[in-house]
């Protein structure tokens, strides 16, 4: 029997990674699905990151201990407010305080790390350019840059064995293509977990940027928002 | 009064990585020793460092925990045995299991969220091309790559405020030439830690890679090695 080949699936139960693992799913890999536990205050993620790779089906989900709180700098891990009700406009062009230095560079080289131990060439990554909090290391140059520096970083590279890659199949996509493509996959968006902020129970809060790019998405795709909030909100 | 500009130093306790902190300390920066328990076979690593930093001088010394076993793939932190006493030409030909996947790209992620945290620009690193254990991320290249990426990753780097930074002073510099350059600075290489398989007191085996590259270091620079052994060894 023919084996699928692997992908590794950087998978945080919000809404972009769990449609990668749905369309890595339907390109015939075997994911493996990598989920970063580092002290964010968003802890509901890890919940839903696992229930997601549940439902969509993977080989293996391995968690990892990241102590970022350590090296701090970001409303995610320190104790800094999360920004609420931001304009759509500001969060377009403002790096803001939830951003979490070198977060992805971090996330992708454990993936690398991985990848190098399982043989597997796959790595996909849930980031996208359009409504992406206006992070520097969502940007497709950084990607390619990214993907450049893992062929020299490693033995299967040096070996000329195997090139890696880093597939952002969301790159060119807004939310609400990314939903509609999720939900043309049978993506269940009401377990999946987005708020930078949510309550004791992990109910959204809908004014972060996270809870407001995730709404905005569902609107303009025309489908309906499963998502729980703690509290009424006003019409988008 | 002037400030001196910080530099961020990865701290391994070893010969080499001592000898960079030494010379980051002549160029009149203030340093930021950044150590890694990973699980490491050699933790005796992580004591060398802590005693090193201190007699050198530096402004801080973060350690972090990273679990690079739950991941596996190397010798240094799987269960599988340190080779011994390999030739010098195999030792420069064969990418050996004591190579820890994607390690130093790991590493050089967390000092990247560190300099940007610290609003700091230089990494300094003590990896060379010459007597390097063939391993990939420690090739000029790789190190180059890193860089590109690093500047396309971080809020610095996107808002042009400054420049990072990967310093390898070691680079072009054969294990002599760095055991001399130490020596002329005043490193007390008695008190630091090569060895990927030392006795439970923390003595040195010998005859690991590492140990054959040190101890013909200090022959070929004709300096006495004043490293402790945990048994007698045959003349190099």
């Amino acid at each position: 029997m023919k084996r699928n080949p692997k992908a590794i699936v950087l998978t945080s139960g919000g809404l972009d990674s769990s449609t990668v693992l749905a369309l890595a799913k339907k390109k015939a890999f075997d994911l493996y699905a990598l989920t970063f536990s580092y002290g964010q205050r968003h802890h509901h993620e890890l919940e839903a990151a696992r229930r997601v790779a549940g439902s969509i089906g993977v080989k293996e989900h391995l968690f990892v201990d990241l102590d970022l709180r350590r090296i701090g700098g970001s409303a995610l891990t320190a104790d800094i407010n999360v920004p609420k009700s931001r304009s759509m406009k500001r969060i377009a062009q403002q790096i803001p305080v939830t951003y979490v230095p070198a977060r992805n560079t971090i996330f992708l080289s454990y993936a690398l790390a991985w990848a190098e131990v399982m043989l597997c060439s796959e790595i996909f990554m849930g980031v996208n350019a359009i409504d992406y909090s206006g992070y520097p290391d969502c940007r497709p140059e950084y990607i390619a840059a990214f993907e450049k520096m893992a062929n020299l970083a490693t033995k299967a590279g040096v070996e000329g064995r195997s090139r890696i890659r880093i597939r952002t199949p969301l790159m060119a996509m807004n939310k609400a293509q990314i939903i509609q493509t999720g939900i043309a996959l049978g993506v269940d968006y009401s377990i999946t977990h987005s708020c930078y902020d949510p309550s004791g129970e992990g109910l959204a809060c809908g004014r972060c940027d996270s809870c407001q790019l995730r709404r905005l998405g569902f609107k303009q795709a025309c489908v309906p928002d499963p998502t729980r909030y703690s509290e009424p909100l006003p019409p988008l």
